[in-house]
């Protein structure tokens, strides 16, 4: 990963000239390993133990304020270039570093709005602010969030083909989970397949392995961000599964469903295709609104109303969101301008981002939900791996 | 895990009564799968996705406030009484809850001092400021470190057992070492057996793998934080290892140190010994020092003149700190009165606390380090596995 973090951090010098911020405390914490933050994979490289400050300023110096016990290790990432190890106090050499470039503005890596750039304890953001008491420079800190959100949102490359391949990874379980469905098989055993054939392919899974993959099974199961259960596949039932993997620290995120036809049908029941269609019609409606410049909420707006028009209930959740070295990577959201979003919704997409588009709807067979992966285009939306266009029918 | 986090949150509402903290929101956040906190391992017992409030009363409450679809997940725990699910905004149920209870103060988890004890970001901590801002409460929101420190810090016996358990399976890791050791064994490679072991077993490292083992093998090796190298065994060098395994969720950090001799050595030279001696008398002395009611840094203190006694220079590390679920668990440390371990080492030693001792000498044959793990009772320490007596002497 250190030629990643290298790479964002060239990335951080031309957002910190884009957004007019002179100097950017990356991440200014302590115990890395034991309550980890989002932006060290992306643009620190390491863990440290002692309380440390990663800087980088518009231009262009990058230094590292470290615990002499941590400067080997960060000085191996090779991303940093003037790494500095401090015994017993960080104070005098943080001063300097910061007096020496005498910022008008000092971007910290906090968000209200953010999680993905919400990366500083409130304790560490208390004791930051009071070693600059005696400066100007306390009063001169500011939300960095507009750059590390950029940062983590425009894709480099390598980015893209690391969240493809992890795309394609997913498409083969999803082939493997097919393959193995059988009368009587339980929304556990299914998880427990995944769990095996990830591990033994040295992958990760891309979020809580409690309910990564969610598996439904038919109109019994129960719905959310729930662990798979003991229900057991019959027949006239739908099966959804929802997985991720991260594999070189870069993740996807997919969804796929099955009907398991009765033996007297033919095909899958009016009541299930019909919704499907809809749900298909939804998510190609976002796929043709996403492109560079629209807000985030507006794609979500035009998919939502496919849903409804069609007399359906309002979706709970988003449309979608961004993927990255997170699931959920943070950012401008395909989501309803709902509190509970912030302002993450009225953000704007850019070409480099990588979207998931998600809906689901309830049948009496069961949940019905897919979920793709898209790069943003200059123009517009670029499927990762091949959607899912018909509901596959498996037969028991 | 789930039987200890409702143990610790009955243990919660006890301290919460003993330091006279009425209300206490334990965890205050969201997307805690990409930006954990120690808190949650603790006394969360999930990861949800939406902003969630965990709130712990002196009256033995326990109220989960969570996105509709984190219902199911932080109701599979059983830890929280009252799960209270929302949908568009979590103010409105936060300010009621808040209100019923009319708490003269609010903890927030959150701390200065103890980096196991700050678990809620800058960004969170803003918006609940903000959304108690038309309300009494939002100028009652007090520092919880006390609380949450003490819930870490005082160890319940299941907790003591399981750390005693990761701290034999450590032990048996070092036999196996001990074992394998052969002439041109490179650090890297003595890393990659313990690895192969841990994972086997279906264990996890207790730190970062970049440099959980540490390897040191003779003087040639680079000292701190840092990662196994390529440097390969000879005759006359001394092999030092720090390693920690997680069980069950639950951590163990030792080091121990052996001397391979020349062939025409009877056994380690006085170059050796010597601090070797002074070592263990040093860890000795703070091991008898070592009883409820001292301050941290007294423990240290003692152990530390040892060795400036013997005339060899100050440490620049701490004699110990806590162990638990992280292996840096926080709390009082057995640490000097340094800036960059803030009021930490001014904190008291209580009968259950779990501490590590350990310091190190350079040698001409390499770094010596030894490290144990102990456990205060009422009457003083007590080893949790037979402490390194000797320095283990293995002809190659």
């Amino acid at each position: 990963m250190n030629e990643i973090v290298r790479a964002k951090l060239s990335q951080a010098v031309q957002l910190l000239q884009e957004y007019d911020l002179p100097l950017w405390i990356v991440q200014f914490a302590r115990e890395t390993h034991e309550n980890p933050q989002p932006v060290q994979h992306l643009a620190v490289g390491t863990t440290i133990t002692w309380p440390a400050a990663f800087i980088v300023t518009a231009t262009g110096e990058s230094i590292a304020i470290v615990g002499t016990g941590d400067v080997a290790n960060v000085e191996g990432v090779g991303a940093y270039g003037d790494v500095r190890g401090y015994v017993q106090d960080i104070g005098p050499v943080l001063r300097e570093c910061i007096a020496h470039a005498a910022p008008e503005r000092i971007g910290v890596s906090f968000s209200r709005n953010d999680d993905s750039a919400d990366n500083i304890t409130h304790g560490m953001y208390v004791i930051l602010h009071d070693l600059l008491s005696e400066t100007p420079y306390a009063g001169r800190l500011v939300p960095a969030d507009a750059v590390l959100g950029a940062l983590r949102a425009r894709k480099l490359p390598v980015e893209i083909a690391r969240i493809q391949y992890a795309a394609e990874a997913t498409l083969d379980l999803f082939t493997q989970i097919e393959s193995s469905l059988r009368l009587g098989i339980t929304e556990r055993e299914i998880a427990q397949s995944v769990h095996n054939a990830v591990a033994s392919r040295g992958w990760g899974l891309a979020w809580d392995r409690g309910y990564d993959p969610t598996v439904h099974i038919g109109a019994r199961s129960a719905f959310g961000h729930v662990g798979p259960s003991e229900t057991a596949l019959q027949h006239g039932d739908l099966v959804h599964v929802d997985l991720g993997v991260k594999i070189e620290g870069y993740c996807s995120d997919l969804q796929r469903t099955w009907y398991v036809p009765t033996p007297d049908e033919a095909e899958a029941p009016e009541s299930v295709t019909r919704p499907f269609r809809v749900l298909l019609r939804s998510l190609e409606a976002g796929f043709d609104a996403l492109r560079p410049g629209v807000a985030g909420w507006t794609v979500d707006d035009v998919a939502r109303r496919v849903l409804t028009d069609a007399g359906y209930d309002h979706p709970a959740f988003s449309l979608g969101h961004q993927l990255g070295q997170s699931t959920h990577d943070g950012g401008t959201l395909l989501g309803p301008r709902w509190s509970r979003y912030g302002d993450r919704p009225l953000g704007r997409v850019e070409e480099g981002h990588i979207y998931t588009l998600e809906f689901g709807l309830p049948t009496s067979a069961g949940w019905l939900g897919v979920e793709e992966d898209v790069l943003v285009t200059a123009n517009g939306g670029e499927y990762l791996v091949p959607p899912q266009r018909e509901l596959r029918c498996v037969r028991l």
